[in-house]
């Protein structure tokens, strides 16, 4: 358990205040309680979305910029791919790379799938004005927000939460249901009462540093590179805007990184004879940690997790905002089948979701011990083996048909599951 | 560096006594020596094997078991297949299992391409009566091999090595090339000079108890299962001889598992709803260590290393036998080809065998690492972690096309490499 995890705080009791009611409670206005608002909302059934934060801080965060194609789908499903169809850039596959000798892997040719590069800050800003439009019960600095009941003991029972409104007062929320879509941070997940919720988790030896850079991409799909320096990846976030990684030491300082060292660091590790890395200014850089983390179950009586507040994954593959994206569709479905009579759905939805969960994890941590360098644990032997068991490892995935449609179902997203 | 190693003793000078010459002297008689003799006495090339072990210690080492149909139709293309077509088990998949789940992975579905169950040891005794048959140079007890010229600086030159025949007399054998085929253990990697050969090497925190048991398989195909107590295995020999190991500690010892507890452990690692496994007499049992080692060459000077000498794999996956076959098919074929005048194949044979290698090192890591408990670093959650990706890592196996395939073609046989 790591330090920030403290569970079994429970539900507290209900407050005084002005007491109010809905269907649906939402915890957090990132991409997962945003999109399941929209969802439910189009379904008739009333919900309400409390975000901690400002308006300008949620539409300011810089995160994961690749959909996988059913998270595409889901968003033309309910109308929401105006922008992404506007500005999203369909990707028919991926470059992977070790020592120089670049490999295409053609999803679209392999399974008939692609991906779409487009920023979460995109898909946000394109959601919330699509709520405010709706006039949807969306409600920035909503603080201190407390479950006060989710247990579901007895029929007819609702759940409820204490919030503070943006203006200071006190509400007691009444709901049928509390959806925890409030990330790693969050609350939700550590109002599950003790014993009920175990951690599984693995710490890396290594970080991303990554930056974004106002230049054309010197590449028309993302680059992945396994060298002997570290791992490096090009990605994007438009045609005049880059977004480029490096491996790098988790307790290092992006003090230690002039944009220099970053653009050399970059040359080294990406460098192809015959191909040109393009630099241009950097606007942004940092340091990101990497941790894959599961939760044992994703719900608790009346109270539902979604994305990062039940998972996190290593950003390699790309995979965090669309697995909240998978368990948003689920979930979505469960409670419309709830609204329905059919709380099977709903007494499903965990499992569910945590299997295909834990195959992504899978792959999410294939792809990063593929192409990450692994610190040396002081054996030189060890080092070598694993190095060059990785070479043998793309060797093997770039010169088999199988590995690599392996390889493209998992990136382009194994299919999201139904509820029932 | 392992401690048994000790490089750059180097090539000793000449000694005294009777002197003798061949072409190709084979030090070593397991199944890759056996073989590459018998290849090169085909084409009429002459050959000498040198075995340090009496006749009765080869015949009756007890090691792999699964032949890929590379090495199958090698052997027949040769004309050393009667006895394995007469005792050979074709087997056309595996089973795959966790958590009392069993899935067959059907390789001829997939592939087209099937494995053989037939024991090394069967192997070794039809190569070595067929040795006797022709009346081939495969001397036994040949003592204190040792390699005395490699170095291949001047045209004409020839290697020699120099050692004790079973009546006490030294020989210096004269050779065109020195193939060290002694395994792990063996004289020929330490005779490279300091510094010509780097060691790349993984050992594990668990290891495998075998054991021979009379008694018919409960299984037609091969059953790999991962259980939250550790690996376990239900292989065979033939229709009456079962083999079945178990994850262990590297430190246990074979004292500490009596007969009963080890059928125990077999019966709930291995067990699945409305299966039985039948018990018997186990007439033989040992703790296995795990290891995966890889040379950075092949190859100095005269003298060229094949199979176990080079490269050492963890048992999951059967790749041990089947790398020495290739090595074996490489080298036979690069030194027929200098025979005619062409030495291409000498000069690549270390770097095709060893491409080859490290995908053979990443599928046997791949298959190891999924099916064993990885013993706890002191973390729960990581020891959670890493048992919940590897089911998830088994479910999507077993439910993607893709895999299965990718595992069946590795597990059937990556192809054996044309030497030029």
């Amino acid at each position: 358990m790591t330090n920030d995890e403290s569970h079994g705080q429970g539900a507290q009791p209900a407050e005084a205040g002005a007491r109010q009611s809905t269907q649906v409670a939402i915890i957090g206005a990132g991409p997962a309680g945003l999109l399941l608002g929209h969802i439910l909302g189009q379904a008739g059934i009333d919900y309400r979305i409390l975000e901690a934060r400002d308006k300008a801080y949620v539409l300011g965060r810089i995160r994961a910029g690749v959909l996988e194609q059913d998270s595409v789908d889901l968003l033309a499903k309910f109308g929401l791919d105006a922008d992404l169809k506007a500005n999203g850039l369909t990707h028919h596959g991926i470059y992977l790379q070790h020592e120089g000798e670049r490999h295409h892997i053609d999803f679209a040719e392999l399974t008939g799938r692609t991906v779409t590069v487009y920023g979460q800050q995109a898909l946000v800003h394109h959601l919330v004005a699509e709520h405010e439009r709706l006039g949807s019960q969306l409600i920035f600095e909503a603080t201190d927000v407390q479950p006060t009941q989710i247990e579901s003991t007895h029929d007819g029972d609702r759940a409820s939460l204490a919030y503070t409104a943006p203006n200071g007062e006190r509400i007691t929320l009444d709901c049928d249901y509390i959806i925890g879509a409030d990330g790693y941070h969050g609350i939700c997940r550590r109002t599950f009462p003790e014993g009920t919720l175990d951690v599984a988790e693995r710490v890396y030896d290594f970080a991303w540093l990554g930056i974004l850079a106002d230049v054309a991409p010197s590449t028309d799909d993302l680059i992945y590179a396994l060298h002997r320096d570290g791992f490096a990846m090009h990605s994007m976030r438009s045609s005049t805007v880059s977004r480029l990684y490096l491996q790098v030491s988790p307790d290092d300082d992006i003090a230690n990184w002039s944009d220099e060292r970053i653009w050399a660091a970059l040359q080294t590790r990406l460098g192809t004879e015959g191909w040109t890395l393009t630099e241009g200014p950097i606007t942004e850089k940092s340091i990101l940690p990497m941790r894959s983390f599961v939760v044992s179950t994703l719900n608790y009586g009346r109270l539902y997790l979604v994305g990062d507040a039940g998972h996190i994954v290593p950003p390699t593959g790309a995979k965090g905002l669309n697995s909240a994206i998978a368990d948003v569709a689920l979930l979505a479905e469960a409670l419309q089948a709830h609204y329905a009579g059919d709380d099977t759905g709903l007494e499903q939805y965990s499992d569910k979701a945590l299997d295909r969960q834990w195959k992504v994890q899978h792959f999410s941590q294939w792809m990063t011990d593929m192409l990450h360098v692994h610190p040396a644990d002081g054996s030189a032997e060890q080092s070598a083996f694993d190095f060059q068991r990785q070479l043998g490892q793309i060797r093997y995935v770039t010169s088999s048909h199988a590995a690599q449609v392996s390889l493209a179902e998992q990136y382009a997203g194994l299919p999201f599951v139904d509820a029932r």
